[in-house]
């Protein structure tokens, strides 16, 4: 294939980083865009990672090689119908959503025989949401993982990985069902339990919760960050990683009500050795070149005025 | 008072930090050191944060005007027990611990009428341990909360609150009961939670635990900085905040049965209600200047490999 059409169908966070990306590396002859609100179509274009928006999905994907969804996972099955009746042979439907086995499911009956899917998730983000928070870089030095079915081209599965590799990112491959399980541990809990403990926080009596966010610097603060994270999003995510998210917080609802009694009962040699385990996996990450090794992440000392 | 006679027991990442920090401000006439461990009384006396080391916490209190108490919760009581019978009359004994209903109880009978009494606790640290990790700057920019008993002598109250703001801190007073529901809140249950969802990945079957660090940039590896902190202080903090630390898990373990009702009923409204409700939070947090407000904490983008 010679320089793709490609086609963003969501253009926040993810979405916006894909066209800077895309367009800073060369790797496009054409970026048309999607976003379901008017202010962001007419934000992507003054910010110059699209070449042209576009009122409706199908005419976005209209003469495009690659169609990227990057919208919250609700949205790709209807846009897909919408799209792909459109679609030329051959084009390739790819993602980036943070749930890989009902993207599959959903979209595999839709392919008409003549259209190509390889469901991607790269593994990067921030906290922040929409067209301004993307730049070219997030991809770079991060994984993605795809997870295309069996029986996929391996043509158009290598195109989707040249274009990751292309923007920095190291590919790889994972059946569906084991990435949902993966992410449920190191995404899609975390996730529900800082939301969790950020709301617990928010029900306080109003003059306790004056003194959390005061004195947040003491840990609550990390949880506040990821709890920050795009709403709609993260709601699909929950509902379409349904049985991994349970299973996981099932095993961790166990494991806290073992510490929980721990406390209850003084016994502190359960809970030290608890707390020994955990930092051995700490040391892990660090070395596994996941997180920075500074304290506190190397932030600022942030004054707290 | 001309600059005080300073002892310091206990020498590890919060110790350390103020010798560097009453060093670099001369804020001392004479720190003298004592720890648990010979080669982490070496390394002060090496690294330079002290002026004498002692093999004793007696030996290093004897003289003292000032006494900070810088270890686990659960080693202060019986080393008051140790240092109150050889300090001069009017010394000060304050610890740095993240209980404080605890430490006021227990001390508060052994001043014998003629030792002063203010329990303190800065808001600062990092995830590291011991005497190595110390650094000047820890406190600057800082709350330092006391939590002195209505009738401790102003004069004591006044000279531990100088040194603290000589060292960079705030000072805020606060009675000890409610420090330790709102640090149970804002530091307590994060750390358990934190200290929890790694303790449940570390029981995953192996490649399952491999890939949990691999992908960990996720949401997971924020969790693990928290769980690496030290274990024996931890242990402590939660068994001497019991009351304050079980009433908040008891909140928290309702939420989160709730948000597992609506994951497993597909109740999305829920779920994007609440994951809304927290976004505010941080802002306010970030607007309390509590926290960085680069997406990721500023840390920089960690190459995989």
């Amino acid at each position: 294939m010679s320089k793709p059409h490609i086609a963003l169908i969501g253009m926040g966070l993810i979405g916006s980083s894909l066209g800077h990306a895309l367009k800073k590396h060369d790797l496009a002859a054409h970026i048309s865009g999607y976003a379901l609100s008017p202010e962001t179509r007419a934000r992507a274009l003054q910010l110059g990672f699209v070449d042209s928006v576009h009122d409706s999905a199908a005419d976005a994907s209209k003469g495009a090689d690659i169609v990227f969804f990057n919208t919250p996972l609700s949205a790709i099955k209807p846009l897909a119908e919408e799209i792909i009746p459109v679609l030329d042979d051959h084009a390739i439907l790819t993602d980036v959503g943070s749930v890989k086995k009902t993207v599959l499911d959903e979209l595999t009956p839709l392919l008409q025989g003549r259209i190509h899917l390889v469901p991607g998730h790269p593994i990067a983000g921030t906290e922040l949401s929409g067209p301004d928070a993307g730049f070219a870089e997030l991809f770079d030095g991060r994984w993605c993982i795809l997870t295309p079915s069996g029986d996929t081209s391996l043509i158009a599965v290598e195109e989707i990985a040249k274009l990751w590799r292309a923007m920095g990112s190291e590919v790889e491959f994972m059946e569906a069902g084991h990435h949902d399980l993966v992410l449920a541990i190191t995404s899609h809990l975390p996730h529900l339990i800082a939301y969790n403990i950020v709301g617990t926080a928010a029900q306080l009596e109003s003059d306790t919760r004056r003194d959390v966010i005061k004195y947040s610097a003491s840990g609550f603060r990390d949880f506040t960050r990821i709890a920050a994270s795009d709403p709609v999003m993260w709601r699909d995510i929950f509902i379409q990683n349904k049985e991994a998210v349970l299973e996981m917080l099932g095993r961790f609802s166990e494991d806290l009500t073992a510490l929980q009694r721990a406390i209850r009962h003084g016994d502190g040699e359960y809970l030290e050795n608890i707390f020994t385990t955990t930092r051995s996996i700490r040391k892990s990450v660090v070395e596994a070149g996941q997180d920075t090794d500074q304290p506190n992440f190397g932030r600022d000392q942030t004054p707290k005025s």
